[in-house]
C-alpha cells in the first residue's frame, strides 16, 4: 500500500471564538490544496471527520457544504466514528483511492466545540460511548477513570508517572505555535491540578478545542507538480478495528485490542514493526490512554508504560519521542480533526519542517485515534 | 466493477413505536447475514448510513454500537449524508472492497424518527441544508416547492401530473407488505389533502418513518456457499456526485446536475444506457423529485416528465416500472435507510422474489439516492 501525502494544513488550535466551523474547515482545506500544488478541479473526492456540528450547531450532511464552498466538483461524504472521525476519514479516502476510483482526495477534519455551553458538549460528547453508559452517568472523564484506577492497581502505575505525560506533551507544544497551550507544566501543577473524576485531574485531561485538519491524499502514480523529494511522503499502512461500545464487555480495562489489532494490520501493510518507528502520534485524550497506547502499540512491554514515560523514552530526544505536536493535551482535541492533524504533524517530521520539535532521521512514523474508549481504533503508517 | 450482493434484509416500514434504532438495526442486519448464508465471522466490516439519531436521541458513533451488539469483530464506520447516508454507504463500503482491503461488507442504512416531536424532526432534517437556508426559514417542503414552482412555471408541470406519482407509488406500496402506506390514493385525494408549502401537498410529501434496510456486499471472487444461481445479482456501477448545498447557488432549480453527473458514470461503469434499466429506484422525497429524476436520468426529454407519468410510463407493466417498492411516498422514508432499501427491492426483482410487483425480466435495475435538495445524488446499477 502507498498512498502519497501531496499536501498538508492546519489551522491553529484553541479558542477560535471569531471563527466557525466552515471558517476553519476551508483553512486548513485551501492551505493543503495549495501546498500539493494539484489544480483543485483535479481533485475528486472530498472527505469530512466531524463529531459535532449537527448536535451543537444542527448543521448535517458536511461533505457538500465543504466542498461546495471550495469551488469543487467532486463527490463529497462525511464519516463520523466519534474521536477517531478524522482517522476513519483518511481511511475511507485511501480505500476510494485504492480502488481506482478517486485519484486525489481531499480529507478535512473540522471541529468547532468553544460555542457550545460545557452541559452541552458534556452530552455531545457522551454520544460516543454506550447508552447504558450514558445513562449511568458516566462522563468520559469518569470511563478514563475507571481505566486509570485499573491500570494502577493491576500494574502499580503512579498518579506521577500519570502526570509526566501532561509534562512532556505541555513541553512538546511549547515549541510549537500552532498548539493551544504552549505554556510548560511542572509535575507538581499537573497534580495539584483539579480532581475531574478520581485520579483524573483537569492536567491529566485534554481540552475543548476548535481547530482543523486538512491533507490532499493521492495515488503514487498522480506524480504531478509536487514530486520533489521533500514531499515524497507516503502512508504506507492503514487500518481500522472495532470493540465493544460498553467498556463493561470488555476481558479487560487495562488495554485497548482494538489499538492492539489495528496497528499490527497496518504494520504489516507497511512491512515494518514497532522498533521501525521514529515519532508518532497517539490518541491521549487523557494521560492514561498514552501509557496504555506505548503498551498496546509494543513500545513497552504490558504494564510497563507508567515506568516508559518516567523514563523519558517518549519526550523530544529519546529514541522515538511520541506526541512531538504536544499530543491532545496540549496542542487540542478538536475531536473530528484529531485524526487529520495527527498525520499533518507526522507529516511535517517526515518532510523534515517540523522546526523546533524536529525529530532527527524520522523516517518512520505512526498515527494512533480512538473513538470513545476504544470502540474504534484507526492506525496508519507513514514512511518517505 | 462487480460487487456480489450477497444478502438482503429490511424490517417493516412505519411508525413502530416498541422498536429502537438499534432494535431496527440488528433486525435489517442479521436477516442480511442470514440470507448471505456467510459466517458473521467472516464479515470483516460495517458501515452504518444513519442521519438523525445524534441530534434525536444523542448517540453518535454507530459503527462500533451495530458492530458490537451484532457480535462482530470488524472495522466499523458511520457515513451521514442527509437523506443519502445510506447510497453513501453503500458506496464507500464498494470502495474497501474494490481496494481489496475488506472482502464482506455489512451495510446497514437505519433511522428511528416517530421518537422525535415534529419540530425536532424538522429541525434534525433541516441539517441536510444550508445554514443560509436554515435561517430564511425554508423548510423541506419549502425548497422543493420552489423547485415544483419553477417546473411547473418553465415546462407547464401541472399538479395533477406530481400527484400522479403519488397515486402510482401508492399503488405499488399496496403489494408490498413491508411499506409503511399500503393503501391506494386518488388524484382527488391527492390533490385536496392539506397544503403544505404551494404547490405541495401532504399526499405530494414522504412520511416520517422508521425502519432499516441492511445489504452484505462481497468480492466476486468470495463465492463461499452462496453461488446459486438465483443470488447472482452484482452491483456493476457506483457513482456518487455533489452540487452546491445552496439552492440559490444554482443554475437552475429545474434540475439535479448531480443526478446527471452520477447516473453518467455509473451506467459507463456498467456498460449499460438508460433504455437498458428494467427496473428503478428514485427518490421520492416529494412528487417534483420523481419526475425530475425520470428527466436527469434520461427516462424522458427534460421538461417532459409530467407527461412521462400522466402516460403511466412508469407504472407496474410498463417498460420500466419506478418506485415499485412504494417510493419514499409510500413505502416510507426513514432517511439514512433509504438508500440501502433501495438496494434491497433492486435486489429482490432481479431475484424474482418479488411477489405482486415483481417486474417481469428484470435484469437491470438502477437506484437513485438524494441528500438535500440534491447536493449529494448517489446511482447504483444493479445487474444480473
Amino acid at each position: 500500500m502507498k498512498i502519497k501525502v501531496a499536501g498538508i494544513g492546519l489551522t491553529k488550535f484553541g479558542e477560535l471564538w471569531n471563527k466557525s466551523l466552515l471558517d476553519l474547515a476551508l483553512e486548513a482545506s485551501i492551505n493543503a490544496i495549495k501546498d500539493s500544488r494539484i489544480d483543485k478541479r483535479e481533485i475528486d473526492a472530498v472527505f469530512v471527520g466531524n463529531m459535532l456540528i449537527g448536535k451543537i450547531a444542527g448543521q448535517d450532511h458536511l461533505g457538500p457544504v465543504v466542498a461546495s464552498s471550495l469551488g469543487l466538483s467532486a463527490a463529497s461524504f462525511r464519516v463520523e466514528g466519534a474521536c477517531a472521525s478524522g482517522g476513519l476519514a483518511v481511511h475511507l479516502a485511501i480505500q476510494g483511492i485504492l480502488a481506482n476510483t478517486y485519484k486525489n482526495v481531499l480529507v478535512v477534519g473540522a471541529e468547532k466545540m468553544t460555542d457550545a455551553s460545557s452541559n452541552q458538549i458534556t452530552w455531545a460528547l457522551m454520544g460516543a460511548s454506550s447508552s447504558k453508559e450514558r445513562k449511568a452517568g458516566l462522563t468520559f472523564p469518569a470511563l478514563y477513570a475507571l481505566m486509570t484506577q485499573a491500570h494502577m492497581q493491576k500494574y502499580g502505575t503512579t498518579r506521577k508517572q500519570l502526570a509526566e505525560v501532561s509534562v512532556k506533551n505541555h513541553y512538546h507544544a511549547s515549541l510549537n505555535k500552532k498548539a493551544q497551550y504552549s505554556c510548560e507544566v511542572t509535575t507538581e501543577k499537573v497534580l495539584n491540578s483539579a480532581l475531574i473524576s478520581s485520579p483524573i485531574t483537569l492536567f491529566d485531561s485534554s481540552p475543548i478545542t476548535d481547530g482543523a485538519g486538512a491533507v490532499v491524499l493521492s495515488a503514487p502514480t498522480q506524480s504531478g507538480s509536487i514530486n520533489n523529494s521533500s514531499k515524497g511522503i507516503f502512508i504506507t499502512g492503514s487500518a481500522v478495528a472495532s470493540d465493544t461500545i460498553d467498556l463493561a464487555e470488555r476481558d479487560s480495562l487495562t488495554e485497548l485490542k482494538a489499538t492492539q489489532m489495528a496497528s499490527k494490520k497496518a504494520l504489516e501493510q507497511a512491512g515494518v514493526e514497532t522498533k521501525d518507528i521514529k515519532v508518532c502520534e497517539v490518541h491521549d485524550c487523557f494521560t492514561i490512554a498514552e501509557i496504555m497506547a506505548m503498551e498496546d502499540l509494543g513500545f513497552c512491554p504490558k504494564g510497563m508504560g507508567g515506568k516508559f514515560i518516567e523514563k523519558g523514552s517518549s519526550r523530544l530526544g529519546s529514541k522515538c519521542p511520541v506526541n512531538t505536536s504536544g499530543g491532545l493535551k496540549a496542542c487540542g482535541h478538536p475531536v473530528g480533526a484529531t485524526g487529520v492533524k495527527q498525520i499533518v504533524e507526522i507529516t511535517e517530521q517526515l518532510r523534515k519542517t517540523a522546526g523546533a520539535r524536529q525529530v532527527k532521521d524520522a523516517n518512520c512514523g505512526l498515527t494512533q485515534n480512538v473513538g470513545g474508549t476504544g470502540a474504534t481504533v484507526v492506525v496508519h503508517v507513514l514512511q518517505t
